[in-house]
């Protein structure tokens, strides 16, 4: 085991926790949290790990890779108890150590409390000097602990008095969960930008990340948890309390576009539905002249589709995936992704040969990739190559737990977009609007955070927190 | 490290090697093969292994687990020579045990020798006990080392020779390579019932169980080898030679249904195309009123676009795969099996709500995925189901290398598709017929073993053979 | 990775510290921290760890098992720096995981710091909850977090005097090694009770547990660090402190008769000669009537020597070891205790039968072991067995950092001595007097800790301490 | 899993067999077995494995390290049946892998065997290429694997009668362990070099290597095997029978002087009185002026006591031994070796220092290790060092199953007494006389191999054999 402390960092996760008052075994909390955290394994493969409270102590484990390589059978059989919450994450750069994993179990003085989270803390530089400055010791460089810290500090009282007095300081941008020895709760921060709901199986209380983890062990999906709202689970039942008022919403548009599972429900819109009507509002805004549209799987396919149906021309799998490789936006080294692509994505010849393709992607990034892809078509004989981008170019960085790149890796950050075509040598390049986003997207209860295509930050990023 | 011998053991896998008379690294054989296995590992998830010459002996590493789990860089490192071959297997019952993994590395007469195939032997417990009686030891129940046996009695003079005398013993229903300390040999059997191809790349050449293979390491396709053909490839270049002359063609017609990538061509048949057309002629022998078209993803999406096409159906993912679990042709008892489904897919329940619902998959093999899927999609609220399968009821079991069901556990082996129509609580359910996928497949050069739908076995299957 | 975190902890470890200005490579401090830390193998055999600092940051790697076990030369490679510490420790009953695997690497105010430790903190309990009502929360149950924390709190200017005011706070019975980016200090408890030493090689300063430990990588021993003693190694060379004032040394007895090595001198006495001593002494106070001498392997070994040398009689091996095992004192369950002899020991029959033997063991705990010992001679076909004890009943428990039994577990803590030669079903059973045992070890500059025997503790104990 | 197949393979191991009628679990036999094999754990330290048959088939557990590290409580708890073989290794340079690892298991044409051994075949060439030119093929370069082609190849009738047909083939330097489903046999070579005893504990018979195993799991010994006997034990009890003729005795004298335990008794003599006769005859022949004798731990601590018991001087444990390593004679490089000596031993000054010192080895290998010891013994202030050697100069390698250096690499090979004793820069240096060695040892039953001393080997050695 390598622990080596690093300066920053920030992650994409999952979290799922559970409260059984009468569990039918000792270990159905910890196999329900694992086939939870295994339906959210989307949102994060570097680690997983699950938390176990049985009423007088918390037990922990986790371990680097997919939920199902981390935790075993025998391990969990271990993890008794009638609450549990787990975690997956995901590795940015060298931050990939066992000791970032979540979820972290602590003694304070109230007794034992576990934490797991998705997103990252505000000012978590000047916070953990604060801290530091007063006494604290720091274990690991996650986000994580410093909440822990604010959390114990503020706990002469309940647990849930603690986490109200600590939301002003947290900021905004993250979804928690808390499991002391007796209680479960799910916070989510003041503007909604992380999803987190509220589901339900045989009186029992749970949270996650995703609906779909609902679906998955065949549970009900009640509601999301509303902006700066606590849900505080016990044996007393369920029970939610505005933990901090807020005027605006700013959910973060890019679930829709690419984290979340199709099947996921978050603030009231189906992320495929979601998916589909960008695919339909980039071809209202852009005529192709092809004979038919592909996507890039797996993440482009709803918006091919949309697309297709709108511009009727077919739909085909022309590029087809090897199953045994995970997401580009994971993998972390230039190099690997570049690699990753011949690893990952071939043309099937006899679809693409000699036709005008519309090429369908939920977003680009970097460009190197997309570049690959438009060279490997050509290769394989496609007559002309049109990129079809179901997002508005990524400018910016993500402040609220979702690990982008600097902003001078990202692509659409120093080209417009005619060079971004000539870059990827696509015979032509469209982006959906930002509008035209929007409208895809607009219910009347949602706003979202589109800060990385517009710079706007709905929360305010001071100078201090980032190197 | 357990070994336990099992009574018998017949497996689905993926080979690959290559022949390079300057490599720029030593390791770069074995990073081509790792490639090569690793874009075949659709064929097996149980063991990967790569073994390589450097002219003088023959170094083997094989593990359990995929490619990237079983090898890792530091071991492909010491894999140094000039010729390499890897092999990807998947597991049966409880012979999953690393020694049966391949490559088989051994000494005979003549030096040292590797195998690795995917198929299985003909009268394989008749000719082991002849060798046994012979005075040959077995370390493994892998029909590999029964062939290892055989090439070695045979072996007085070339290795080529070895193996032409050999075929005849064989049977049918094998793709083998063999490496030696200075070539690398290419098999198929006399029916060409399993797939193997000859590719090259600058100057080097390989063979693979699918093109998809050279794709993905930047190779070309040269061709299929023939049935029975032996192709050996050493420092004089390549050549073929007939091994074995062979009247008929039987090459397996599931490959195109189900086993093979999409991306592959096989006995010049593009997998994606040929699966396509299955839908379309399904969608054409059945005229379904429905208001879109799903499938049962991955295997089934191929079908599903040429059936929602042809029917002028919408296309949509009404099934979400979660795609960090294998494929459910492969896991192995019945309670996983069950439980996997649940795991695995999941409705978008937007998409499929008081729909008309047409959902196409490859085939039907004991049919509790399928009911559990149709219960799934009821409970999202599918107003209609109606299935359409890629292929016709499969009633017998497969002896030529697929580790099909048992015939008892095949549904369609005791049931009408009225009873299994039933069974599934599908509204309606379709099969392909035979004609229709013959005729969806037929080009002029190519016969195919459909044995697990007609019983009609292209090579005889002897009494002594199956327990 | 498994943490259950339990009340209370409490272990007899071995620490190792090494200062280098120039490292010829920057892996050497890691790697002379291996070979110390190997040296003091004896002190604990459940975990093994190592920290770095290269002035910037500090690295720390840690596993389960023996040094050789947990520290692989690539993890050493990989530990850059030019300070080092390691630490080994071994296990006490549930609480061996690796969350209290030390050294302990935290961020605090200044930066980053290690912690390692041998010995325990008194008033843990009291200064746990102190802290935790501060706003402090723990990750471990490890007393060494309770003292990060509380040089955290004092760390307003220095870390020197930062140690100097925890000092009055943490009571007696430690040895604690204190890493920061760029220094090395080490501290002794007021009275001196646990062992720590100075050593130097080629201008570079090191400290360890136990001099033998610099003889094993070759530099010279300087002098033992005094008790209350703070030592400072930094660029400016090597400097001591009087940290807290103290009356009265208390260095533990029980160094010299079983923990540490017998090539290892502390106090200015070498262990060897006072076992040997021990065993002269036992002889004088004893005269027994035998045929031999012989010891119970390998702790007993110098004090039977003594004994046979000065009672006249020959000394013979006749208990063999099985050297694959670890030490009696260690082994937790009573179960595995008495399966373990049997395991370890074999009398050589050719040497025992017909015999009357002195058999000399250092000391007796519960008696188990005797008594089986005991058995086996006599079934060997020992005519007589007198068991001869180098140390006084041990009827106390150590609050010190050693882990003895619970007192009700001590068998003199219940049995007259005569119960217990019944009881271990020996023909006569000898101690050493406490007087004698002083007297053998007894140098002008030393006061020994003989709580274990006397019960009367140096440093007061409190109630609040023990559950 | 790595496997490389080398040239050849020479290794001395520890070989145990249990045939239990009635077993009170099924996993009692393999946990005798491991009992077993742990009691010879010093004849090997590189491979573990234990094999058990149920009655219908055969299954075996190995792995690299140690007993207790290659085998788990759940892995034994899987080996179930009432027969059972072990067997431990050590490496030999680069041949430490798992493939070579024993026991092995096979199917041949009676069912399934496994074979355990300690020794070498003779003529290994010869009889490996005679089988490969018959069509055998070989996974291994171990002898093993050839011994049960053999036994494969005669296997007509009895497994008993095979066996007696392929000794005469076999040659001389073994013991060896078969296991069919339904017997257990025990065959010892025709000059009974290598040790091999059977044993009883509640009507159950079994075999060990050495005596000391039966002690250590509580069995008595019967008897030693004879040259040239099978002893087979089945459902009808244990029967012996003259396998081969043989008119001469050569038992291995190094068994006595270094590898036996000294509490295993070999052929009528303990190996600890024969280690203390050594030593007292070792004085008998060289009167030393000097003030105590010191021995090289653990295997020269008998014959030391002896010498000093002989000389009238004191015995002093004058250097310690970390207990954490293994044994000089069992590491592989030059290199490890030598760093090996600081890390293993630790002279104590104060014994030492201003001593005239007679210090006592069981033999002499290279001379690195001794030199290296009188260096530190002279470092520490040893005034005088007389190394007293008991055994004669080793000249001469071992082809009966012990891996002995290369003949270049035996410092008597090269080397005159004098030039040795200047090369270990002792002040004087004395082996023991052949006719003293034999006299130490002679009983009347017993004549000795003692070809690495003279160079007369009792089997004759052919040239085919050594490459």
């Amino acid at each position: 085991m390598s622990y080596e402390i690093e300066d920053k960092i920030r992650d994409e996760c999952g979290v799922f926790g559970i409260y059984m008052n009468y569990p039918a075994t000792l270990s159905d909390p910890a196999k329900i949290a694992y086939y939870g955290i295994f339906a959210l394994q989307h949102r994060g493969q570097e680690s997983a790990g699950i938390a176990v409270s049985n009423g007088q102590y918390i037990k922990v484990y986790k371990d680097m890779g997919l939920v199902t390589e981390a935790l075993h059978p025998e391990t969990i059989e271990t993890l008794q108890g009638h609450i549990a919450i787990g975690h997956v994450r995901y590795s940015t750069k060298d931050n990939s150590s066992l000791i970032n994993a979540q979820p972290l179990a602590l003694h304070y003085n109230k007794g034992m409390i576990a934490l797991a989270h998705n997103g990252n803390l505000m000012h978590d530089g000047t916070l953990r000097q604060e801290l530091a400055d007063d006494g604290a010791v720091f274990h690991t460089t996650n986000d994580i602990e410093i909440i822990a810290n604010l959390i114990a500090r503020h706990s002469k009282n309940s647990i849930e008095e603690a986490i109200i007095k600590c939301l002003p300081i947290m900021g905004a941008g993250f979804a928690l969960l808390v499991m002391t020895e007796d209680s479960l709760i799910g916070v989510r921060d003041p503007m909604g930008i992380r999803p987190l709901c509220l589901g339900q199986s045989n009186g029992d209380y749970m949270l996650a990340s995703e609906s779909a983890a609902f679906d998955t062990i065949g549970a009900k999906f009640i509601r999301d948890v509303k902006p700066g709202e606590i849900i505080i689970i016990d044996k007393d039942g369920c029970r939610g309390r505005q933990g901090i008022e807020t005027g605006k919403k700013a959910h973060c548009i890019f679930e829709y576009i690419y984290f979340a599972r199709p099947d996921s429900n978050i603030d009231g819109i189906n992320v495929y539905q979601a998916r589909k009507e960008l695919g339909r509002q980039l071809a209202r805004e852009n005529k192709v002249d092809a004979d038919l549209v592909i996507s890039v799987p797996d993440s482009g396919t709803p918006s091919a589709l949309g697309f297709a149906q709108e511009a009727g021309l077919p739909f085909e799998e022309g590029l087809m995936k090897n199953r045994y490789v995970g997401r580009t936006f994971i993998k972390p080294s230039q190099q690997l992704r570049e690699l990753g692509v011949r690893l990952k994505l071939n043309p099937v010849r006899e679809i693409v040969k000699d036709k005008k393709i519309v090429m369908v992607d939920d977003s680009i990034m970097r460009g190197t990739t997309s570049k690959q892809i438009v060279q490997m078509l050509r290769e394989a004989g496609a007559a002309e190559i049109h990129m079809a981008v179901a997002s508005p170019p990524t400018r910016y960085p993500c402040y609220y737990g979702i690990d982008t790149e600097k902003p001078e890796q990202l692509i659409a950050n120093s080209m417009t977009e005619k060079e971004i075509e000539d870059f990827i040598t696509a015979d032509s390049l469209y982006y959906i609007s930002k509008e035209g986003m929007i409208k895809s997207l607009q219910n009347d209860e949602c706003n979202f955070c589109t800060a990385c295509f517009s710079g706007n930050y709905p929360f305010k990023y001071e100078n201090n927190k980032k190197p």
